[in-house]
Protein backbone atom coordinates (compact mmCIF):
# COMPACT_ATOMS: atom_id res chain seq x y z
CA UNK A 1 0.00 0.00 0.00
CA UNK A 2 1.52 3.09 -1.38
CA UNK A 3 1.66 5.32 1.64
CA UNK A 4 0.86 8.83 -0.46
CA UNK A 5 -2.10 10.10 -2.29
CA UNK A 6 -0.94 13.12 -4.64
CA UNK A 7 2.99 12.93 -4.37
CA UNK A 8 4.58 15.94 -5.67
CA UNK A 9 8.29 16.50 -5.84
CA UNK A 10 9.51 19.93 -5.50
CA UNK A 11 12.49 22.07 -4.56
CA UNK A 12 12.11 24.53 -1.22
CA UNK A 13 13.37 28.57 -1.07
CA UNK A 14 16.70 26.99 -0.64
CA UNK A 15 17.28 24.89 -3.45
CA UNK A 16 16.76 21.31 -1.22
CA UNK A 17 14.83 18.70 -2.69
CA UNK A 18 11.76 16.99 -1.54
CA UNK A 19 8.66 14.80 -1.84
CA UNK A 20 5.48 15.77 -0.25
CA UNK A 21 1.69 15.24 0.00
CA UNK A 22 0.11 17.87 -2.21
CA UNK A 23 -3.29 16.54 -0.96
CA UNK A 24 -5.11 16.86 -4.51
CA UNK A 25 -4.84 17.24 -8.31
CA UNK A 26 -3.55 21.10 -9.44
CA UNK A 27 -1.27 23.05 -11.52
CA UNK A 28 1.54 25.42 -10.78
CA UNK A 29 -0.50 28.12 -9.25
CA UNK A 30 -2.42 25.95 -7.24
CA UNK A 31 1.21 24.60 -6.07
CA UNK A 32 3.66 27.49 -5.17
CA UNK A 33 4.25 28.84 -2.34
CA UNK A 34 2.10 26.11 -0.09
CA UNK A 35 3.66 24.72 2.65
CA UNK A 36 3.58 20.43 2.24
CA UNK A 37 4.14 17.79 4.76
CA UNK A 38 7.43 16.00 3.61
CA UNK A 39 8.41 12.19 3.03
CA UNK A 40 10.98 10.18 4.47
CA UNK A 41 12.91 8.21 2.21
CA UNK A 42 14.71 8.48 -0.97
CA UNK A 43 11.99 6.89 -3.52
CA UNK A 44 8.11 6.16 -3.25
CA UNK A 45 8.70 2.48 -3.47
CA UNK A 46 11.44 2.70 -0.24
CA UNK A 47 10.33 0.70 2.07
CA UNK A 48 10.53 4.05 4.43
CA UNK A 49 8.53 5.98 2.16
CA UNK A 50 6.03 7.67 5.08
CA UNK A 51 4.70 10.65 5.57
CA UNK A 52 6.70 13.28 8.34
CA UNK A 53 6.13 15.75 10.72
CA UNK A 54 8.46 18.07 8.57
CA UNK A 55 6.91 20.24 6.45
CA UNK A 56 8.91 22.73 3.48
CA UNK A 57 7.44 25.31 1.28
CA UNK A 58 7.33 25.15 -2.67
CA UNK A 59 9.47 27.14 -4.94
CA UNK A 60 10.02 24.75 -7.52
CA UNK A 61 7.62 21.81 -9.05
CA UNK A 62 9.92 19.01 -10.40
CA UNK A 63 8.84 15.86 -12.26
CA UNK A 64 7.86 13.45 -9.80
CA UNK A 65 10.70 10.80 -10.80
CA UNK A 66 14.29 12.16 -10.37
CA UNK A 67 15.27 9.37 -12.82
CA UNK A 68 13.88 6.68 -14.65
CA UNK A 69 15.21 3.69 -15.68
CA UNK A 70 13.14 3.22 -19.10
CA UNK A 71 9.97 5.27 -20.38
CA UNK A 72 7.77 3.17 -22.81
CA UNK A 73 5.99 4.80 -25.39
CA UNK A 74 2.54 3.32 -26.90
CA UNK A 75 1.96 4.43 -30.63
CA UNK A 76 -1.53 4.61 -32.04
CA UNK A 77 -3.19 3.74 -28.83
CA UNK A 78 -6.41 5.83 -29.35
CA UNK A 79 -9.18 5.01 -31.60
CA UNK A 80 -9.52 8.60 -33.03
CA UNK A 81 -5.81 8.81 -33.16
CA UNK A 82 -5.38 5.82 -35.40
CA UNK A 83 -8.42 7.26 -38.03
CA UNK A 84 -7.13 10.57 -38.30
CA UNK A 85 -3.56 8.90 -39.76
CA UNK A 86 -5.95 6.46 -41.46
CA UNK A 87 -4.04 3.70 -39.87
CA UNK A 88 -5.55 0.07 -38.96
CA UNK A 89 -6.00 -0.64 -36.05
CA UNK A 90 -2.62 -2.82 -34.30
CA UNK A 91 -3.23 -6.33 -32.81
CA UNK A 92 -0.51 -5.67 -30.04
CA UNK A 93 0.28 -2.48 -28.45
CA UNK A 94 2.92 -0.44 -30.45
CA UNK A 95 6.18 -0.07 -28.38
CA UNK A 96 9.26 2.07 -28.50
CA UNK A 97 11.21 4.11 -25.97
CA UNK A 98 11.80 7.58 -25.34
CA UNK A 99 15.25 7.16 -23.66
CA UNK A 100 15.60 8.37 -20.05
CA UNK A 101 17.54 11.99 -20.45
CA UNK A 102 13.98 12.65 -22.18
CA UNK A 103 12.54 13.07 -18.97
CA UNK A 104 11.87 16.71 -17.52
CA UNK A 105 10.11 18.99 -15.16
CA UNK A 106 6.39 19.82 -15.72
CA UNK A 107 6.86 23.44 -15.87
CA UNK A 108 10.61 23.98 -17.28
CA UNK A 109 11.06 25.87 -20.54
CA UNK A 110 11.63 22.50 -23.19
CA UNK A 111 15.13 23.78 -25.03
CA UNK A 112 14.19 22.88 -28.90
CA UNK A 113 17.77 21.66 -30.63
CA UNK A 114 17.86 23.47 -33.92
CA UNK A 115 17.22 20.33 -35.55
CA UNK A 116 14.52 19.22 -33.26
CA UNK A 117 12.43 20.38 -37.17
CA UNK A 118 8.58 19.67 -37.35
CA UNK A 119 8.25 19.67 -33.60
CA UNK A 120 4.90 18.14 -32.11
CA UNK A 121 2.86 17.58 -28.87
CA UNK A 122 1.24 14.47 -27.94
CA UNK A 123 -0.89 14.34 -24.26
CA UNK A 124 -0.44 11.29 -22.55
CA UNK A 125 -1.59 9.47 -19.57
CA UNK A 126 1.43 7.95 -17.93
CA UNK A 127 1.88 5.22 -15.69
CA UNK A 128 4.15 4.61 -13.22
CA UNK A 129 5.53 1.33 -11.68
CA UNK A 130 6.33 0.85 -8.12
CA UNK A 131 7.03 -2.76 -7.42
CA UNK A 132 9.03 -4.88 -9.70
CA UNK A 133 7.39 -7.67 -12.10
CA UNK A 134 7.56 -9.78 -14.51
CA UNK A 135 5.27 -12.52 -16.51
CA UNK A 136 2.07 -11.47 -14.38
CA UNK A 137 0.15 -14.13 -14.07
CA UNK A 138 -3.84 -14.36 -14.67
CA UNK A 139 -4.62 -14.60 -11.42
CA UNK A 140 -2.87 -11.14 -10.31
CA UNK A 141 -3.99 -7.83 -10.78
CA UNK A 142 -1.66 -5.45 -13.00
CA UNK A 143 -2.65 -2.42 -11.20
CA UNK A 144 -0.69 -3.79 -8.49
CA UNK A 145 2.36 -3.12 -9.62
CA UNK A 146 1.81 0.16 -10.44
CA UNK A 147 2.82 3.29 -8.32
CA UNK A 148 0.68 5.94 -9.76
CA UNK A 149 -0.49 7.54 -12.33
CA UNK A 150 0.40 11.13 -13.86
CA UNK A 151 0.70 13.36 -17.15
CA UNK A 152 3.28 13.69 -19.77
CA UNK A 153 4.33 15.20 -23.03
CA UNK A 154 5.34 13.47 -25.69
CA UNK A 155 7.57 15.44 -27.51
CA UNK A 156 7.69 14.58 -31.00
CA UNK A 157 10.44 15.90 -33.89
CA UNK A 158 7.89 14.51 -36.98
CA UNK A 159 10.63 15.34 -39.30
CA UNK A 160 13.23 12.46 -37.18
CA UNK A 161 10.37 10.17 -37.06
CA UNK A 162 9.02 10.36 -41.05
CA UNK A 163 9.22 7.11 -42.01
CA UNK A 164 11.75 8.19 -44.86
CA UNK A 165 14.23 9.59 -42.33
CA UNK A 166 13.38 6.51 -39.17
CA UNK A 167 12.76 4.14 -41.43
CA UNK A 168 9.40 3.48 -39.06
CA UNK A 169 11.48 3.49 -35.66
CA UNK A 170 9.43 5.91 -33.27
CA UNK A 171 11.49 6.15 -30.57
CA UNK A 172 14.64 8.28 -31.92
CA UNK A 173 12.66 11.63 -33.27
CA UNK A 174 11.01 11.49 -29.78
CA UNK A 175 14.03 11.05 -27.46
CA UNK A 176 16.17 14.49 -27.58
CA UNK A 177 17.21 15.61 -23.71
CA UNK A 178 13.68 17.19 -21.62
CA UNK A 179 10.84 15.91 -24.54
CA UNK A 180 9.14 14.22 -21.82
CA UNK A 181 7.67 16.72 -19.38
CA UNK A 182 5.95 14.85 -16.79
CA UNK A 183 3.90 15.88 -13.82
CA UNK A 184 2.96 17.45 -11.80
CA UNK A 185 2.13 14.78 -9.32
CA UNK A 186 2.02 11.06 -9.13
CA UNK A 187 -1.65 9.97 -7.74
CA UNK A 188 -1.35 7.34 -6.04
CA UNK A 189 -3.57 4.22 -7.94
CA UNK A 190 -5.20 3.62 -4.04
CA UNK A 191 -6.79 6.76 -4.95
CA UNK A 192 -7.36 6.97 -8.72
CA UNK A 193 -8.65 3.45 -8.60
CA UNK A 194 -9.85 3.77 -12.28
CA UNK A 195 -7.60 5.48 -14.97
CA UNK A 196 -10.21 4.48 -17.65
CA UNK A 197 -12.68 7.56 -18.53
CA UNK A 198 -10.23 10.31 -17.39
CA UNK A 199 -10.75 13.80 -19.93
CA UNK A 200 -7.33 14.81 -21.25
CA UNK A 201 -6.83 17.58 -23.14
CA UNK A 202 -4.33 20.08 -24.79
CA UNK A 203 -4.36 23.14 -25.32
CA UNK A 204 -1.46 25.37 -27.37
CA UNK A 205 -1.37 29.17 -26.47
CA UNK A 206 -5.00 28.92 -24.97
CA UNK A 207 -6.43 27.36 -27.58
CA UNK A 208 -7.81 23.29 -28.10
CA UNK A 209 -5.95 20.99 -29.97
CA UNK A 210 -6.99 17.64 -28.59
CA UNK A 211 -9.84 16.93 -26.34
CA UNK A 212 -10.53 13.19 -25.38
CA UNK A 213 -10.80 10.60 -22.82
CA UNK A 214 -8.60 7.90 -22.16
CA UNK A 215 -12.03 5.93 -22.36
CA UNK A 216 -11.19 5.58 -26.24
CA UNK A 217 -8.12 3.90 -25.60
CA UNK A 218 -7.19 0.89 -27.50
CA UNK A 219 -5.00 -1.07 -24.91
CA UNK A 220 -6.41 -0.06 -21.57
CA UNK A 221 -3.47 -0.12 -18.64
CA UNK A 222 -3.72 -3.56 -17.62
CA UNK A 223 -3.39 -5.08 -20.86
CA UNK A 224 -0.28 -2.35 -21.81
CA UNK A 225 1.60 -3.97 -18.71
CA UNK A 226 0.61 -7.46 -19.50
CA UNK A 227 2.43 -7.19 -23.11
CA UNK A 228 5.06 -5.25 -21.82
CA UNK A 229 5.90 -7.87 -18.76
CA UNK A 230 5.96 -10.94 -21.47
CA UNK A 231 9.51 -11.93 -20.30
CA UNK A 232 10.54 -8.34 -19.84
CA UNK A 233 11.00 -7.12 -16.01
CA UNK A 234 9.64 -4.18 -15.54
CA UNK A 235 11.76 -2.17 -12.63
CA UNK A 236 10.10 0.56 -10.29
CA UNK A 237 10.25 4.09 -11.55
CA UNK A 238 9.44 2.76 -15.33
CA UNK A 239 7.09 5.28 -16.83
CA UNK A 240 4.87 3.41 -19.37
CA UNK A 241 2.97 7.02 -21.24
CA UNK A 242 -0.05 5.26 -22.88
CA UNK A 243 -0.11 6.44 -26.25
CA UNK A 244 -2.39 10.20 -27.46
CA UNK A 245 -5.57 10.56 -28.53
CA UNK A 246 -6.29 12.82 -31.78
CA UNK A 247 -5.92 16.05 -32.36
CA UNK A 248 -2.26 16.34 -33.19
CA UNK A 249 -0.40 18.88 -35.42
CA UNK A 250 1.00 16.03 -37.29
CA UNK A 251 -2.00 15.21 -38.64
CA UNK A 252 -3.84 18.79 -39.34
CA UNK A 253 -3.22 20.42 -42.65
CA UNK A 254 -1.21 22.49 -43.14
CA UNK A 255 0.43 21.05 -39.88
CA UNK A 256 0.68 23.51 -37.12
CA UNK A 257 4.02 22.81 -35.87
CA UNK A 258 5.29 24.36 -32.34
CA UNK A 259 7.13 27.23 -32.36
CA UNK A 260 9.64 29.24 -30.47
CA UNK A 261 7.59 30.72 -27.12
CA UNK A 262 4.00 28.24 -27.69
CA UNK A 263 3.20 27.05 -24.38
CA UNK A 264 1.63 23.29 -24.40
CA UNK A 265 -0.48 22.79 -21.70
CA UNK A 266 -1.77 19.50 -20.87
CA UNK A 267 -4.53 18.51 -18.37
CA UNK A 268 -6.18 15.37 -17.36
CA UNK A 269 -8.93 15.02 -14.86
CA UNK A 270 -7.64 13.98 -11.65
CA UNK A 271 -4.10 14.71 -11.89
CA UNK A 272 -4.09 18.16 -12.55
CA UNK A 273 -2.13 20.10 -15.44
CA UNK A 274 1.50 20.32 -16.41
CA UNK A 275 2.81 23.72 -19.24
CA UNK A 276 5.99 23.90 -20.85
CA UNK A 277 7.08 26.68 -23.12
CA UNK A 278 9.11 26.23 -26.09
CA UNK A 279 12.14 27.44 -26.15
CA UNK A 280 14.46 26.91 -29.50
CA UNK A 281 17.83 27.27 -29.89
CA UNK A 282 17.56 28.82 -33.49
CA UNK A 283 13.84 30.13 -34.42
CA UNK A 284 14.88 30.06 -38.28
CA UNK A 285 16.23 26.34 -38.47
CA UNK A 286 14.83 25.16 -41.49
CA UNK A 287 15.29 21.36 -42.01
CA UNK A 288 17.26 20.37 -45.44
CA UNK A 289 14.33 19.80 -47.75
CA UNK A 290 10.58 20.17 -46.85
CA UNK A 291 9.29 17.10 -47.96
CA UNK A 292 5.93 16.25 -45.65
CA UNK A 293 6.05 13.74 -42.91
CA UNK A 294 5.26 10.20 -44.50
CA UNK A 295 4.30 8.16 -41.13
CA UNK B 1 42.70 8.10 -22.07
CA UNK B 2 41.43 4.47 -20.02
CA UNK B 3 43.55 2.82 -17.87
CA UNK B 4 43.13 -0.68 -19.47
CA UNK B 5 43.85 -2.44 -22.59
CA UNK B 6 41.63 -5.81 -22.46
CA UNK B 7 38.89 -5.33 -19.79
CA UNK B 8 36.92 -8.20 -18.09
CA UNK B 9 34.78 -8.10 -15.45
CA UNK B 10 35.04 -11.51 -13.16
CA UNK B 11 33.62 -13.17 -10.10
CA UNK B 12 36.64 -14.96 -8.11
CA UNK B 13 35.90 -18.36 -6.50
CA UNK B 14 34.84 -16.42 -3.38
CA UNK B 15 31.84 -14.59 -5.66
CA UNK B 16 33.98 -11.38 -5.15
CA UNK B 17 33.52 -9.75 -8.43
CA UNK B 18 36.65 -7.66 -9.77
CA UNK B 19 37.21 -5.88 -12.92
CA UNK B 20 41.11 -7.40 -14.08
CA UNK B 21 43.51 -6.59 -17.06
CA UNK B 22 42.98 -9.60 -19.15
CA UNK B 23 46.10 -8.63 -21.69
CA UNK B 24 44.42 -9.76 -24.77
CA UNK B 25 41.46 -11.12 -26.24
CA UNK B 26 40.17 -14.99 -26.04
CA UNK B 27 37.21 -16.96 -25.48
CA UNK B 28 36.42 -19.09 -22.11
CA UNK B 29 38.64 -21.34 -21.89
CA UNK B 30 41.11 -18.89 -21.92
CA UNK B 31 40.30 -16.68 -19.25
CA UNK B 32 38.93 -18.77 -16.97
CA UNK B 33 41.39 -19.67 -13.66
CA UNK B 34 43.63 -17.09 -14.88
CA UNK B 35 44.74 -14.83 -12.40
CA UNK B 36 44.68 -11.31 -13.16
CA UNK B 37 45.66 -7.93 -11.83
CA UNK B 38 42.94 -6.01 -10.69
CA UNK B 39 41.66 -2.38 -11.13
CA UNK B 40 40.08 -0.34 -8.58
CA UNK B 41 37.31 2.08 -9.14
CA UNK B 42 33.84 0.67 -9.40
CA UNK B 43 33.31 1.59 -13.35
CA UNK B 44 35.93 1.91 -16.34
CA UNK B 45 35.11 5.64 -16.28
CA UNK B 46 35.18 6.87 -12.39
CA UNK B 47 38.44 8.73 -12.00
CA UNK B 48 39.78 6.41 -9.68
CA UNK B 49 39.71 3.31 -12.36
CA UNK B 50 43.25 2.35 -12.28
CA UNK B 51 45.51 -1.26 -12.55
CA UNK B 52 46.14 -2.27 -8.83
CA UNK B 53 48.97 -4.72 -7.09
CA UNK B 54 46.35 -6.70 -6.41
CA UNK B 55 45.19 -10.37 -8.22
CA UNK B 56 42.47 -12.42 -8.48
CA UNK B 57 41.24 -15.69 -9.92
CA UNK B 58 38.92 -15.67 -12.55
CA UNK B 59 35.70 -18.29 -11.69
CA UNK B 60 33.35 -16.89 -13.69
CA UNK B 61 33.08 -14.37 -16.64
CA UNK B 62 30.40 -11.60 -16.62
CA UNK B 63 29.12 -8.80 -18.56
CA UNK B 64 32.27 -6.16 -18.55
CA UNK B 65 29.17 -3.74 -17.76
CA UNK B 66 27.21 -4.82 -14.75
CA UNK B 67 24.60 -2.16 -15.73
CA UNK B 68 24.01 -0.30 -18.89
CA UNK B 69 21.64 3.18 -19.02
CA UNK B 70 20.29 2.09 -22.25
CA UNK B 71 21.33 -0.57 -25.10
CA UNK B 72 21.29 1.15 -28.82
CA UNK B 73 20.65 -0.96 -31.74
CA UNK B 74 20.79 -0.70 -35.21
CA UNK B 75 19.06 -2.03 -37.58
CA UNK B 76 20.01 -2.97 -41.94
CA UNK B 77 23.46 -1.59 -40.78
CA UNK B 78 25.27 -3.89 -43.52
CA UNK B 79 24.82 -4.03 -46.97
CA UNK B 80 24.53 -7.96 -47.53
CA UNK B 81 22.17 -7.66 -44.55
CA UNK B 82 19.96 -5.38 -46.16
CA UNK B 83 20.50 -7.19 -49.69
CA UNK B 84 19.47 -10.64 -48.21
CA UNK B 85 16.30 -8.58 -47.06
CA UNK B 86 15.53 -7.22 -50.17
CA UNK B 87 15.63 -4.10 -48.28
CA UNK B 88 17.11 -0.34 -49.48
CA UNK B 89 19.78 1.20 -48.10
CA UNK B 90 18.19 3.38 -45.40
CA UNK B 91 18.92 6.92 -45.20
CA UNK B 92 20.13 7.57 -41.49
CA UNK B 93 20.93 4.87 -38.58
CA UNK B 94 17.66 2.63 -38.52
CA UNK B 95 17.59 3.30 -34.52
CA UNK B 96 15.76 1.45 -32.08
CA UNK B 97 16.20 0.35 -27.81
CA UNK B 98 16.88 -2.98 -26.36
CA UNK B 99 15.83 -2.51 -22.90
CA UNK B 100 18.73 -2.90 -19.89
CA UNK B 101 17.24 -6.04 -18.57
CA UNK B 102 18.29 -7.54 -21.63
CA UNK B 103 22.17 -7.81 -20.48
CA UNK B 104 23.76 -10.81 -19.85
CA UNK B 105 26.96 -12.56 -18.81
CA UNK B 106 29.19 -13.82 -22.15
CA UNK B 107 28.68 -17.58 -21.62
CA UNK B 108 25.78 -17.87 -19.27
CA UNK B 109 22.61 -19.45 -20.97
CA UNK B 110 20.03 -18.04 -22.19
CA UNK B 111 16.43 -18.47 -20.48
CA UNK B 112 14.43 -18.26 -23.49
CA UNK B 113 10.91 -17.44 -22.81
CA UNK B 114 7.91 -19.54 -23.70
CA UNK B 115 6.15 -16.96 -25.70
CA UNK B 116 9.87 -15.83 -27.47
CA UNK B 117 9.17 -17.69 -30.74
CA UNK B 118 11.07 -17.85 -34.20
CA UNK B 119 14.24 -17.09 -31.88
CA UNK B 120 17.15 -15.86 -33.82
CA UNK B 121 21.18 -14.32 -33.44
CA UNK B 122 22.64 -11.38 -34.93
CA UNK B 123 26.19 -10.63 -34.16
CA UNK B 124 27.02 -7.07 -33.62
CA UNK B 125 30.13 -5.09 -32.71
CA UNK B 126 29.26 -3.30 -29.52
CA UNK B 127 30.45 0.34 -28.87
CA UNK B 128 30.50 1.19 -25.31
CA UNK B 129 30.35 4.83 -24.24
CA UNK B 130 33.29 6.27 -21.54
CA UNK B 131 32.49 9.78 -21.46
CA UNK B 132 29.21 11.88 -21.47
CA UNK B 133 28.27 13.58 -24.89
CA UNK B 134 26.06 15.40 -27.05
CA UNK B 135 25.95 17.14 -30.14
CA UNK B 136 30.13 16.90 -30.80
CA UNK B 137 31.02 19.74 -32.68
CA UNK B 138 32.86 19.13 -36.28
CA UNK B 139 36.03 19.55 -34.74
CA UNK B 140 35.84 16.61 -32.38
CA UNK B 141 35.98 12.59 -33.19
CA UNK B 142 33.35 11.01 -31.32
CA UNK B 143 35.74 8.31 -30.82
CA UNK B 144 37.00 10.34 -28.03
CA UNK B 145 33.60 9.18 -26.10
CA UNK B 146 34.52 5.86 -26.85
CA UNK B 147 35.29 3.67 -23.99
CA UNK B 148 36.08 0.48 -26.18
CA UNK B 149 34.90 -2.30 -28.02
CA UNK B 150 33.04 -5.77 -27.27
CA UNK B 151 30.77 -8.56 -29.01
CA UNK B 152 27.13 -9.26 -28.66
CA UNK B 153 24.55 -11.24 -29.84
CA UNK B 154 21.32 -9.31 -30.60
CA UNK B 155 18.59 -12.06 -29.65
CA UNK B 156 15.71 -11.42 -31.26
CA UNK B 157 11.64 -13.17 -31.31
CA UNK B 158 11.04 -12.66 -34.67
CA UNK B 159 7.53 -13.53 -33.85
CA UNK B 160 6.97 -10.37 -31.92
CA UNK B 161 9.58 -8.74 -34.08
CA UNK B 162 6.97 -9.49 -37.27
CA UNK B 163 5.54 -6.56 -38.07
CA UNK B 164 1.98 -8.08 -37.77
CA UNK B 165 2.64 -7.76 -34.97
CA UNK B 166 5.09 -5.00 -33.77
CA UNK B 167 3.64 -2.60 -36.52
CA UNK B 168 7.57 -2.39 -37.10
CA UNK B 169 8.91 -1.46 -33.94
CA UNK B 170 11.99 -3.75 -33.71
CA UNK B 171 12.90 -3.00 -30.03
CA UNK B 172 10.26 -5.21 -27.68
CA UNK B 173 10.89 -8.47 -30.03
CA UNK B 174 14.21 -8.58 -29.24
CA UNK B 175 13.76 -7.23 -25.22
CA UNK B 176 13.33 -9.99 -22.83
CA UNK B 177 15.81 -10.40 -20.29
CA UNK B 178 18.85 -11.47 -21.16
CA UNK B 179 18.71 -11.36 -24.38
CA UNK B 180 22.03 -9.16 -24.75
CA UNK B 181 24.70 -11.33 -23.56
CA UNK B 182 27.81 -8.98 -24.19
CA UNK B 183 31.52 -9.68 -23.54
CA UNK B 184 33.80 -11.08 -23.00
CA UNK B 185 36.04 -8.17 -22.05
CA UNK B 186 36.05 -4.54 -23.35
CA UNK B 187 39.26 -3.67 -25.86
CA UNK B 188 40.15 -0.23 -25.11
CA UNK B 189 39.51 2.17 -27.99
CA UNK B 190 43.66 3.05 -27.83
CA UNK B 191 44.28 -0.08 -27.96
CA UNK B 192 41.61 -0.92 -31.22
CA UNK B 193 42.68 2.21 -32.64
CA UNK B 194 40.35 1.04 -35.90
CA UNK B 195 37.15 -1.21 -35.92
CA UNK B 196 36.06 -1.01 -39.52
CA UNK B 197 37.95 -4.50 -41.18
CA UNK B 198 37.12 -6.69 -37.92
CA UNK B 199 36.23 -10.42 -38.91
CA UNK B 200 32.63 -10.66 -37.37
CA UNK B 201 31.33 -14.38 -37.21
CA UNK B 202 28.61 -16.07 -35.82
CA UNK B 203 28.41 -20.15 -35.58
CA UNK B 204 25.26 -22.26 -34.20
CA UNK B 205 26.27 -25.90 -33.17
CA UNK B 206 29.35 -25.36 -34.90
CA UNK B 207 28.25 -24.47 -38.23
CA UNK B 208 29.11 -21.15 -39.94
CA UNK B 209 26.12 -18.86 -40.41
CA UNK B 210 27.50 -15.35 -40.50
CA UNK B 211 30.89 -14.50 -42.09
CA UNK B 212 31.35 -10.86 -42.77
CA UNK B 213 33.61 -7.82 -41.84
CA UNK B 214 32.61 -4.13 -40.10
CA UNK B 215 34.31 -2.95 -43.19
CA UNK B 216 30.86 -3.58 -45.02
CA UNK B 217 29.17 -1.32 -42.39
CA UNK B 218 26.68 1.15 -43.77
CA UNK B 219 27.19 3.41 -41.09
CA UNK B 220 30.07 3.39 -39.12
CA UNK B 221 31.05 4.04 -35.58
CA UNK B 222 31.62 7.57 -35.56
CA UNK B 223 28.09 8.40 -37.47
CA UNK B 224 26.35 6.48 -35.61
CA UNK B 225 27.59 7.88 -32.37
CA UNK B 226 27.13 11.62 -33.77
CA UNK B 227 23.69 10.77 -35.15
CA UNK B 228 22.49 9.11 -31.47
CA UNK B 229 24.00 12.30 -29.62
CA UNK B 230 21.89 14.83 -31.58
CA UNK B 231 20.21 16.92 -29.12
CA UNK B 232 20.59 13.26 -27.09
CA UNK B 233 22.81 13.46 -23.79
CA UNK B 234 24.76 9.48 -23.97
CA UNK B 235 26.01 9.04 -20.79
CA UNK B 236 29.19 6.67 -19.69
CA UNK B 237 28.21 3.00 -19.91
CA UNK B 238 25.83 3.13 -23.01
CA UNK B 239 26.03 0.42 -25.82
CA UNK B 240 25.43 0.93 -29.61
CA UNK B 241 25.14 -2.47 -30.88
CA UNK B 242 26.26 -1.49 -34.39
CA UNK B 243 24.20 -3.88 -36.57
CA UNK B 244 24.34 -7.47 -37.81
CA UNK B 245 25.80 -8.56 -41.10
CA UNK B 246 23.88 -11.09 -43.89
CA UNK B 247 23.15 -14.67 -42.31
CA UNK B 248 20.42 -14.17 -40.00
CA UNK B 249 18.00 -17.17 -39.63
CA UNK B 250 15.04 -14.84 -40.16
CA UNK B 251 16.07 -14.56 -43.98
CA UNK B 252 16.87 -17.96 -44.67
CA UNK B 253 14.21 -20.38 -46.35
CA UNK B 254 13.20 -22.14 -44.23
CA UNK B 255 14.34 -20.32 -41.19
CA UNK B 256 16.65 -22.53 -39.13
CA UNK B 257 15.29 -21.04 -35.83
CA UNK B 258 16.93 -21.73 -33.01
CA UNK B 259 16.04 -24.54 -30.65
CA UNK B 260 16.44 -25.06 -27.25
CA UNK B 261 19.86 -26.33 -26.13
CA UNK B 262 21.73 -24.56 -29.49
CA UNK B 263 24.75 -23.16 -29.06
CA UNK B 264 25.56 -19.52 -30.76
CA UNK B 265 28.77 -18.59 -30.83
CA UNK B 266 29.55 -15.02 -31.78
CA UNK B 267 33.56 -13.98 -32.84
CA UNK B 268 34.82 -10.42 -33.76
CA UNK B 269 38.58 -10.51 -34.45
CA UNK B 270 40.48 -8.57 -31.90
CA UNK B 271 38.19 -8.88 -29.02
CA UNK B 272 37.89 -12.85 -28.88
CA UNK B 273 34.61 -15.00 -28.49
CA UNK B 274 31.15 -15.33 -27.15
CA UNK B 275 29.00 -18.28 -26.40
CA UNK B 276 25.51 -18.99 -25.46
CA UNK B 277 23.17 -21.92 -25.01
CA UNK B 278 19.82 -21.61 -25.62
CA UNK B 279 17.61 -22.65 -22.20
CA UNK B 280 14.20 -23.02 -23.41
CA UNK B 281 11.16 -22.45 -20.87
CA UNK B 282 9.14 -24.77 -22.40
CA UNK B 283 10.94 -26.78 -26.03
CA UNK B 284 7.17 -27.30 -26.99
CA UNK B 285 5.46 -24.56 -26.67
CA UNK B 286 4.23 -23.27 -30.32
CA UNK B 287 2.87 -19.75 -31.35
CA UNK B 288 -0.97 -19.13 -31.53
CA UNK B 289 -0.63 -19.33 -35.18
CA UNK B 290 1.73 -19.90 -38.16
CA UNK B 291 2.24 -16.88 -40.27
CA UNK B 292 6.04 -16.49 -41.48
CA UNK B 293 7.42 -13.39 -40.62
CA UNK B 294 6.74 -10.21 -42.78
CA UNK B 295 9.67 -8.02 -42.53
Amino acid sequence: MNAFKYLLRFEDENGNIHYGEAGGPGSEGDFLQQKLKTYSGKTPWDPDFQLSDKTATIAKILSPLATTPIIHGVGLNYKAHAEEGNLKLPPFPILFVKYPDALANPYDDIPVHKEAWQLDYEAELCVIIGKECKDIPASKDPLDYVLGYSIGNDISSRYWQDKTRSSGQHGYGKSMDKFAPIGPVIVSRHVMTDSSSLKILTHVNGAVRQDSTTASMIFDVPALIRHLSRGITLRPGTIIMTGTPDGVAAFMKPSPWLKDGDVVEIEISGIGKIRNRMSFEDENSQPPDDRPPGF
